[in-house]
């Protein structure tokens, strides 16, 4: 039977990376050693590493005055790193509530100066992106964060914020590499790894040099941008077999013909699906916003919620996994990230078809 | 050729690891997934996580008022979480420095609060360890911190300190898992994984109840260990596949017969390789004091430093890797952790042997 993992993360990977990374597992390409055994400061590693930064690059377009930084402790961390290194000595900053993914940075950085909420769509139950003009920003904010695309919400934005002045700070954890974005309009680019780059534990961060190295005294060595940009993410043991992997994606990618044709792919895969719920005479539905649809976390319900169950067991038959909604908000979320196919859409929406059929 | 890799970390793997590490990579045990792929809230992955716990506290004899948590961002990251946590308001804490990694702990640990050095080893060289009756401890300290093996100088305690009151902390990062310990003489281990324990980018950390959940107001969330005692190691997504990894690391030490069996072949081994050095009449030295010697790190010079590069070459003509010393003692360095075999010393040895003659 053919698996198709839906998971929201950590997620499905490309069959081809996984294939290559089990061929030379426990040698690579003939050096005798698996990746996981390399000194970090060894030719074999650095040359991976290297070359894993430069395919970011060129895949991304990154211009040079930006550090690419390979980092560990996850989206949560980059929470407290933030504020901790883009406040620079200003009293506050600016963030935009869409979901619990933008409370959560909220939350955290509280604990290191002022936070200005611009917006938030708790009136329509975090269903929708709100609208630019309606965002209360301050012209002296240190940075404005938004997260483009809410992984338990499925809110994404198709558009990029105006700040000015103000660097635009973006928590891309579950959209990054899925559509051309241009990186000059961002002052910081952060992403969990498990969604669209590779295993959990690593973390990519993408910083405009000029946002580098004015953390507060007495901020953990660790936790300064300028620590890791000094030194090419090597300060530290960095997370080599994870980087790898990360570089096994990114060559996928450009194999794949890069980030413009896999957007295509994306779209056509969202359109599959959120056609079916929408086609389906309401026995499924997706709370979101219909410009505001993420292309990556497609939550949905079904009219009766007593079906769940049933819905899961027969889907899990089929080799249709983890399409269980997030425990916040229940029902379904098929979360179709860059390594889901077109095929595995399809699978759903076939299965779809039929359960609502049967249980119509 | 059969490689042998003396790499100080990340390091050599057991071979059987890999093996069902490759076996199971693209597919865990007919899930249809890889462990990369595996929700970490998912009843496969939380499995695989709790069991490697399960395995740990096994082999170490972990009492049951110890939490372990399986941590990111390495011994560097601790060095600041340490402090942070363990200082509970108190004004200074104790370090002892041996070496490279004690200064590293010691240098930012004072951004924390007050450090007192207890002893330092500078007068030979960081040569050895200083005899406990030299340390000028405070009965007041937070704790006592100290480095069991310094990976870079190559010597180990083979002895534990008696701190009484004072919460004994220790950074096993090169030396967990090779020996007997017991863990209630002291109140935090911790250790990079990438030496005994498995892939970069996974940090073990043992830590006594009453030492949790005393942090100051401002500490970034992730870096308080209630945060992840209270969720065991799941506030965030954790580096799931490198825990994989030392679930396995820790499933092959128990099939060898556990730490005590593991502890007896690292002597042999160390006795091998420092017998070699000490009887190759001045051609090989290792500076380091003779009851003070690592079993896990072994540093030796060449009488004629000239050689070292013809050493070296050779050396990797017969697949023994990795073999150059630390850029800042120079020489040599041999690392014969846990997955270093009994083989591997003997060919080094063996070669050691033959270059002594033909170059003596």
């Amino acid at each position: 039977m053919t698996i198709y993992n839906f998971s929201a993360g950590p997620a499905v990977l490309p069959k081809a990376v996984l294939q290559q990374a089990q061929a030379e597992l426990a040698d690579w390409q003939g050096s005798g050693m698996s990746v996981m055994e390399m000194s970090h400061r060894g030719k074999e590693y650095m040359g991976i590493h290297a070359q894993a930064e430069a395919d970011l690059r060129e895949l991304m377009g990154i211009p040079a005055n930006y550090k690419v930084l390979f980092l560990q402790g996850g989206a949560h961390l980059q929470f407290s790193m933030i504020p901790l290194n883009l406040l620079r000595g200003k009293a506050s900053a600016d963030y935009l509530n869409t979901g619990e993914w933008s409370k959560k940075a909220i939350g955290e950085a509280k604990k290191f100066g002022g936070v200005n909420v611009v917006a938030d769509n708790k009136d329509k139950n975090c269903s929708y992106v709100p609208a630019f003009d309606t965002w209360k920003c301050d012209p002296n904010a240190a940075f404005l964060h938004y997260t483009p695309n809410e992984t338990i919400g499925g809110v994404e934005f198709n558009w990029v914020p105006e700040t000015g002045d103000v660097p635009l700070v973006a928590d891309m954890s579950s959209n990054i590499l899925s559509r051309v974005i241009d990186v000059s309009k961002f002052g910081l680019i952060y992403a969990g790894a498990q969604k669209n780059i590779g295993p959990a534990g690593l973390t990519l961060v993408i910083v405009r040099d000029d946002l580098i190295g004015q953390v507060p005294a007495g901020t953990p060595t660790m936790l300064d941008y300028k620590t890791h940009a000094d030194n090419d993410s090597m300060y530290n043991t960095p997370p080599t077999f994870a980087i790898y992997m990360a570089g096994l994606v990114f060559q996928w990618l450009k194999k794949s013909g890069g980030i413009a044709a896999m957007e295509q792919t994306n779209i056509l895969k969202a359109n599959l699906l959120y056609a079916a719920i929408d086609s389906s005479n309401g026995f499924y539905n997706c709370p979101v916003n219909h410009a505001d649809r993420s292309r990556m976390n497609v939550p949905f319900t079904l009219k009766d919620a007593a079906l769940d169950s049933d819905f899961l067991k027969q889907a899990d038959a089929r080799g249709l996994l983890q399409l269980k909604g997030h425990r916040s908000v229940g029902g379904m979320r098929a979360s179709i990230y860059n390594a889901m196919t077109v095929e595995g859409v399809q699978a759903l929406v076939e299965f779809m078809g039929e359960f609502a059929k049967s249980h119509g």
